[in-house]
């Protein structure tokens, strides 16, 4: 079992590594997005929706993949930055009135708030082409670029992410079964965990046997993530969250809690995350970060 | 100057070669989205979105670059995929209420009017998101790969187009100089048409003096594209264009017309096309296609 000093550890890890890498995801977005004729309000919109305080999560679990693999921290923050932005993407569109109509978002007013609703869709547009462009700018070579390119797009597309905010939105108010809920968190939150440990793994030469190890990892941790973000909606205060409570009941969202109800949730968000440590077996005493991390899941306070 | 018979020749040119690209265009979507769960209505939302009835100028160009380099149409047709569903994207998205708030696109009611914005705001993501996809499959190497993906990264971004759809909606209803008007143009419009001809050549692996020549053809055509899409906005019908008129005057929009008078954006059109014409010389005879078509801008009455 995990000691509180192994979780504080890598707690305080992520943490300082998310400074360092707020920096340099700023650096990337000022040579990406220099502002035209300032005050230029998308870059400004852009810069808002990217630097504001996030967990950095994503890009972490792309470095943390990597370095199994020998990559240094350094040389993986760009790469790692591309999937913060599409991360920033989603939740700026995921936020609109048109969608989840969100207010809140990690303690402040959201894009759209703030920035007016064209400006919002255009700063996430441009998130998302921006992803692609620091894969074509930061990857080690071609054949990594043309890799991770197409990992990303189809983690993002209609067949992922995107595809699993469709499937959110249309499956509202009426009540879904468990595999349906499953479905639905699969496409919308773990594929894009699954693909950033994956797109870590890529930029470091890993062999298709370890990219599937890694992709697996990410993917069950990102399900266990998404029935505790749930579970948090039921039981946290906004004030703690930074974003809107709630909202998933009364919008009649599906969820593990409102599927199987809390103490199940709690129970299948377990299974995933000891699938998740399973899955990084091979990689023996290297990936005690990354196992210690998917624990950490369950005790998420927000 | 060029005769009637040489304009019809490349106006059924680009209609014929219109045909099979739609065909291999379909084929692309039903590959990279298959429908998870038919109904799939952003499946749909995006297949609507991108085959709609449209001139299809901007592939058309990516491959007639190419084919200057000694490309075959048949292997370029997937990168042009790309490239036009990065135009449908940006339609989709400006059609959007908070945006343009068009009610007609090609002729029929646009994506959010059948699909509602939360589809329609998803269909454009998963639009772009595809256009990275069709490079990541589709460039002939991985080193082309990179280059496109850049090169189409750049041209959509908040340097590119959706900068300038934000300029566009931040300048209107308050009077703007010829040099505003122009410098959201060359953003908004010009610089994918430049990117698409770029993009073609790209491919076929033309050298660098080659690549700006081809791209300042697509952007000085562009310029000329965006004036007269602008006269027609004033002068001709609905029924005729595909999509509501009138609106650029009263929405307050910055166009040329509005900014130095029909007549002088007449003119300016024609120095466009002119220049855009100087740019293909070193090609001689080979761009005798590329060339009319750019002349033809002038004559375009939808």
């Amino acid at each position: 079992m995990p000691t509180a000093t192994d979780s504080q550890a890598i707690l305080t890890q992520l943490q300082q590594w998310a400074l360092a890498f707020d920096v340099r995801l700023a650096e990337l977005l000022a040579q990406a997005c220099p502002a035209a004729t300032p005050p230029d309000r998308l870059v400004e919109a852009i810069r808002y929706a990217a630097l504001s305080p996030g967990k950095r999560l994503r890009p972490f679990l792309a470095c943390k993949c990597a370095s199994l693999f020998g990559m240094t921290e350094d040389d993986t923050l760009d790469i790692a930055a591309a999937i913060e932005c599409v991360h920033a993407f989603s939740l700026v569109h995921d936020d609109l009135p048109a969608m989840d109509d969100d207010d809140l978002r990690r303690g402040r007013p959201t894009t759209h708030v703030v920035y007016g609703e064209a400006l919002a869709i255009l700063a996430g547009d441009a998130l998302l082409s921006l992803a692609f462009e620091l894969v074509a700018l930061h990857a080690p070579d071609a054949q990594r670029t043309s890799a991770i390119t197409l990992e990303l797009a189809r983690a993002v597309g209609a067949g992922g992410m995107i595809g699993g905010q469709a499937d959110d939105i249309q499956a509202e108010g009426s009540p879904a079964g468990r595999e349906v809920v499953e479905r639905i968190h699969r496409r919308k939150t773990a594929r894009l965990l699954g693909a950033a440990c994956k797109i870590g793994a890529i930029q470091a030469n890993a062999n298709d046997e370890a990219l599937l190890a890694v992709e697996r990892y990410g993917t069950e941790l990102g399900l266990a993530f998404q029935i505790t973000d749930d579970l948090l909606d039921l039981t946290a205060s906004a004030e703690h969250l930074g974003k809107d409570v709630g909202k998933d009941q009364s919008a009649g969202k599906q969820t593990f809690p409102a599927c199987v109800g809390v103490d199940e949730s709690r129970r299948i968000a377990a299974n995933h995350v000891q699938r998740a440590v399973d899955a990084l077996a091979p990689f023996g005493e290297a990936a005690a970060d990354l196992k210690e991390l998917a624990r950490l899941v369950l005790e998420r306070t927000r």
